[in-house]
């Protein structure tokens, strides 16, 4: 059975991880035939939104493990007892706690920096020639984290795009029920919320996207 | 396109809605070819549960509105909004939520009341013949909605079934990839994550629940 490492971002689409993608990577990890861990910063998050307005709560903070442990079910460590040589596979969910939490792209663009604990274990799977997954828009850390020229999608926004190239990546536009695949970093991204209109056009591209990471540990293990 | 009413009690299994299931109803409703609005009702939790480590904090207040709004991505209306004539089907996933927010079943038992929004919008579908699902916790509150004597199930819990039965329940015991369907009232039931203990456990058993409910929608139509 392989072991996955799911990593959240808090709990909900607008300060944290969204809650759709993360339930669906879980699902389709499961149905595959894998098992998954979750794993989340222990940090605060850099605010909270009221979901039901879109505006910020100034006067709350939420710390980034406790509410990923929501969507977890309370089955959760933090991301710095997370290490590649207990998984085959990393797999990141977007919403814009992937950009607020995880890096600074919500806030600062292409002048972005990522998480050390985030850098830390998703360069040591890459350094363990295992491959990683990110949905929505958590590609955007992947040229910081990865290195430069390597191929990524956030869907279609020219803009994101745009930030994205900025940093080193080569942004290749992708339907929302598609993935692209760099085969040399290992490293396969979909669009998910960042196209998908409706829920099952979110499953539909995660569930592929789980398979195709979950194939090239595959890969990894016979050759 | 049948229009499903979805009921949320909160963002997290210990206080609120339980993310997975809310999360699968919403899969389940639209693979189905069905749509869905989400409701909630516009109240203060019971209490807020740290999820990380299951203990109460005290110093911190949440809307059920406000934090259902997350598994919803914004996407929600105050319960008071929600009338069965604009729906065909309506569905409560589970969550402590549902045993604390949605009724009092959490801190009194058969001894509990029902939030009055809650009972008016459920007997509403009832009144105009139209189906209801009830999922892991939430058939706690069904007698109490919905009259002595219906058949329910909340999986094989002891306890929980006897105390259900004092409130005029027929408890059924059931697998976790089952339902319970009580034809007179058309209303299913399925354990969920009372008795899930994988993702794809809960998975079946909401599929089947969706399923079920919908069907008795179908047959609503056509006779």
């Amino acid at each position: 059975m392989k072991k996955v490492a799911i990593i959240l971002s808090g709990c909900g689409v607008y300060d944290g991880a969204e809650i759709h993608e993360a339930v669906l990577t879980m699902l389709a990890v499961r149905l595959a035939g894998a098992s998954y861990r979750c794993f989340a910063p222990d940090k605060t998050q850099l605010h909270v939104i009221n979901h039901l307005t879109g505006q910020p709560q100034p006067d709350e903070t939420r710390n980034v493990l406790v509410e990923s442990a929501r969507i977890a079910r309370g089955d959760i460590q933090p991301l710095s007892d997370c290490h590649a040589r207990d998984f085959d596979v990393c797999l990141v969910p977007g919403g814009f706690g992937a950009a607020k939490n995880l890096c600074s792209f919500a806030t600062e663009g292409s002048a972005m920096s990522v998480d050390s604990e985030v850098v830390r274990v998703c360069r040591e799977f890459s350094q363990a020639d295992k491959p990683l997954g990110y949905a929505c828009i958590s590609p955007a850390m992947v040229a910081k984290i990865h290195g430069e020229g390597i191929s990524v999608t956030i869907g279609n926004d020219k803009e994101t795009a745009l930030a994205l190239e900025n940093m080193g990546a080569k942004h290749v536009n992708c339907e929302v029920n598609d993935v692209v695949l760099d085969k040399a970093h290992k490293v396969v991204t979909t669009p998910a919320y960042m196209l998908a209109t409706n829920i099952e056009q979110a499953w539909e591209g995660i569930q592929k996207w789980v398979m195709q990471v979950l194939a090239l540990a595959e890969k990894h293990h016979t050759f």
